[in-house]
């Protein structure tokens, strides 16, 4: 091969981003280095003092440089209305598209027996606690409509019900727009199923 | 928004990649920080040693960490064959794909008069310098197929003229396994008016 080896390096390091295979790992690396030095070099710093900085929030797991994430840490925020979500992507999606104002409860995945993935590595047993020693009144799951994330919703329901906290689930059904003829079986069956009243 | 700034930062800095917009770049910063920070750490040592290191290789203008790159110290190579591509990728889709054993001339671009880009810029005054003080015998040039690369092919052949270079182009036409119904008119024109006696 007869590429520097510094280069065929970044190539290389390149490919741990999901998504990037070798042929873009290559097109990054030769656009960064001919039109693009300094966004390389911003993005080795950031890179860097991410790596260094970023924790998880000790109340809720996200994503965050302090003890606490901003959203724990606002007092603007319902302290009753909790809602939990698989991955810190979900918080920003619901953040972005609906009013919540309550705070939320990241499980950074979902249970899998097969993957030996159980109630602890989800941080349950901290949920749990939260639910014992605070005043959560409401409980909002927003797993994914997978096995594992219906699973994980079967099981957060338990522990709910165990606390008397009222707890619901997103609903599931036709996307909005979506047009009957084209939406799977799976989910229209679950849509006609779960159809409410009009008022 | 509810990021960290540390992690606005970071998803801004990783937008500077091609093909990289915003959605992808949050993905990939929470992979990296959930499930890869070693290869986070990695990647951005490599950016910033590539972005300190990597320069332009004196004689052929490849990427290179030192003053010439692999190629041109190369004395397995031959020094009067000489093939110019647009970028460092096609020198690397050559090397890949042939038994080529002449050496490079990257032109980093292609003559552009509209985006202000002449002979000077794709270093063509460093490559008549070789053709005047060297031995080469044979130019090959495998610029795009765009106008502008068309344009460029011009300019070079004209330039081997100059200094009884014979020169050629690689051949434009059909791929290998190209079915004629769904080439495109223009490929298959010139196809057809530069066919090829059968011997």
């Amino acid at each position: 091969m007869s590429y520097s080896p510094i280069i065929s390096e970044l190539i290389e390091s390149l490919c741990c981003m999901p998504g990037i295979g070798r042929k873009s790992a290559q097109r990054i690396a030769f656009h960064l280095l001919e039109r693009d030095k300094e966004g390389a070099q911003k993005l080795s710093q950031k890179l860097a003092s991410a790596v260094k900085d970023i924790k998880h929030c000790e109340r809720c797991r996200m994503f965050t440089d302090e003890d606490l994430c901003l959203i724990c840490r606002s007092s603007a925020r319902n302290d009753g209305t909790l809602c939990v979500v698989e991955s810190p992507a979900d918080v920003m999606a619901i953040e972005e598209a609906t009013g919540f104002k309550g705070k939320y409860f990241i499980l950074m995945g979902h249970l899998s027996p097969i993957d030996g993935i159980g109630p602890e590595d989800l941080g349950l047993n901290k949920l749990e606690f939260q639910f014992k020693e605070e005043d959560i009144t409401e409980l909002i799951i927003a797993t994914n409509s997978t096995v594992e994330g219906d699973a994980t919703a079967h099981y957060l329901s338990g522990l709910a019900a165990k606390y008397q906290i009222q707890c619901s689930r997103i609903a599931h059904g036709i996307p909005l727009g979506g047009e009957l003829e084209y939406v799977d079986g799976g989910t229209l069956s679950h849509a006609f199923f779960g159809r409410r009243r009009m008022e």
